[in-house]
């Protein structure tokens, strides 16, 4: 089996980065041989994110097929949305939670998606059914996607599912996940800083 | 919840017509309100097997916004293998193995795809991720949807959850899956009619 990339959207939101680093441990631990990168840098949110829990963040490309011949997509199915070769290389797995939009593959594949707030809520499911244990620190990550997809918990896409994973994962994480949360996405809106300009 | 329609493609062969049954009374203990349909008529082999486990062939279709607003598709996603009015209805659940082509929706939804042989080995799985029980003659039907689409497992689409399914679904349903396999393919191909009109 050849090495996959494993990628979420352009202008990466936290999710998209984050799933992309869960679902790349996800598969390596059921033997695939894959790396999380973004199409892009993190942005306020998610290096606040990222220096919170102490992970360095992904790669960032711009094309992939100079690398891979296969990839697997989180976040995201619309060929626009994806790397500007996304093209040139077969996807072979997507974890999404967003309509189906002009994705269309030659072969079959490993496709999951569902109607919850954040592809991380559907990962931490996919972690369980697996058998397979979250570390502290992706738990981390993990749940600091479902806040910023769901705006703790407020955006009206919000399940149940989501609600039941970020308990699941602020337990992992060891987190108090309202002050977390709030203390996050201010990082994100930079509202500091704006009062200081302003 | 109002009621939805779960079926399979045009033409239906054993995994479409099984499928949907099957997926319709998983989807019913899960809570929804559904009704498995066909878009044509049993071929000889899916009547051979209905009839080995004395199973009523579900209702046959044409359109479906005539009776629902929203439908769950097995075993297929484009849209000129399914409902002649598919256009006109929300595909709200998809559980298959082919390809993508086609296939845009105008919400998010569940999709479930794996690159196995038989939509039936995928839904022999949401079973258990469920821990809900398959009733011995449903696994019947689910094992004659395998044996149908993998050719008794030696299709080169066969994969190692295809021979899993087929040994838990045999023992469930109490089945020699080798002689009753041999048996319900050469009802499909009517070797035996064929043989005497040569
Ligand atoms: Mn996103
Ligand atoms: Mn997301
Ligand atoms: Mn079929
Ligand atoms: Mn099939």
């Amino acid at each position: 089996m050849s090495k996959e990339l494993v990628f979420g959207h352009k202008s990466p939101d936290t999710d998209a980065i984050v799933a992309a680093m869960a679902y790349a441990y996800l598969q390596s631990k059921l033997g695939y041989d894959v790396e999380a990168v973004a199409l892009g840098e993190p942005n306020m949110e998610t290096s606040f994110v990222l220096k919170h829990f102490g992970v360095a963040a992904p790669r960032v490309v711009k094309t992939v097929s100079n690398e891979v011949d296969s990839v697997m997509l989180v976040d995201h199915n619309e060929p626009q949305q994806s790397a500007d070769d996304i093209d040139k290389v077969t996807v072979t797995h997507v974890v999404d939670h967003h309509r189906i939009n002009g994705f269309n593959t030659a072969a079959p594949l490993y496709y999951r998606a569902e109607p919850v707030g954040c592809v991380s809520t559907i990962i931490t499911n996919m972690f369980a059914e697996n058998k397979i244990d979250i570390p502290a620190q992706l738990a981390g990550l993990m749940l600091s996607a479902i806040i910023s997809d769901t705006l703790l918990l407020k955006s009206p896409t919000t399940t149940d599912k989501d609600r039941e994973a970020v308990k699941a994962l602020a337990q992992i994480a060891d987190v108090d996940y309202q002050s977390y949360g709030i203390e996050m996405l201010k990082a994100g809106t930079n509202l500091s800083a704006k009062s200081d300009a302003e």
